[in-house]
């Protein structure tokens, strides 16, 4: 039997959570989860949540994504007992020179236990299949430099290092002074 | 009488085209330009046409943003003939560990004639106006990294580099085969 991707349910969020937080304690930093069930309740657009059936729900059915609920999340669970047990938390980007949507991956996670089995690349797989799905030009995301073993991975897997860009950020205090900078 | 910044109309899109189509020539990379009046039209979200009205228009009366069409844009206006001289592209992302929305600026342009009037900065103002009123965690985009005076700028608006990170992109034929790994 196959592990299962499918888009998450409101259901599966204390698992969702739990995997967030498996994956900030191994960064060690798991102070910096704000992330509460509630929290991520009211900002992933979930699939409707159906008992009746088990099989990957089309985005079509989910929640419509919005500014304050941007966020998607697909979920991998064991072919052995159903659990999540992979997540994959993205929203929808743009290109404004090929003026085409894409998928930016912001978070990919397999729990610990579950390694080399294949379901990093499954999740991928799927994000990019809904990429292509809805015409879109990119699938993007973003690793740690010093992470080779995963730039490794994907690059195998074909995807380019986008070397010669770098992220700007402005959160917290920097955030509330610029939108008064000129008040 | 100050330069205006609104949410862009569908009228509004051959003033955008033609600032792409500058922005790409600036970089000596006019033929990636893929963007047509046609496909900005089907791919970004715009405020209602209202010539009655020329004041600010909120987000809440623009078309809601979608999967296939994630972009919003705003525009500013020249004081002199209410020309479009510059915008900023953007799309509202996610931040798991905060379990908030955020704005990704995918692109911000101010036209050549039109540099060193605060132009720029009042568009990223704009911005982060927006994030802080729908309670979202971050503002957000990417710079080229041998563009340092626009690094600098951006630092003293309050942004950080996001140097320990680097993007990572699947496209064109990678893309196709991505989605086909597991078939």
């Amino acid at each position: 039997m196959a592990a299962t991707v499918r888009h998450a349910q409101r259901e599966d969020v204390p698992a969702i959570l739990s995997l967030i937080r498996e994956l900030a304690d191994y960064e060690h930093a798991l102070e910096c989860v704000e992330a509460t069930e509630a929290k991520l309740l009211s900002t992933i657009a979930f699939a409707p949540s159906s008992s009746s059936s088990s099989s990957s729900s089309s985005s079509e059915a989910s929640e419509p994504t919005s500014p304050t609920k941007p966020a998607r999340c697909l979920v991998l669970t064991s072919p052995e007992d159903g659990a999540v047990v992979g997540i994959a938390l993205y929203f929808y980007n743009y290109s404004t020179w090929r003026a085409r949507p894409g998928i930016y991956l912001e978070d990919l996670y397999v729990k610990q236990s579950e390694r080399k089995k294949g379901y990093g690349k499954r999740l991928l797989v799927e994000l990019a299949k809904e990429v292509v799905a809805m015409r879109g030009g990119r699938l993007e995301w973003a690793v740690l430099k010093w992470n080779e073993p995963s730039i490794k991975f994907y690059e195998s897997i074909g995807a380019q290092m986008m070397s010669e860009w770098v992220g700007m950020r402005v959160d917290g205090d920097g955030l509330t002074k610029l939108a008064g900078l000129l008040d």
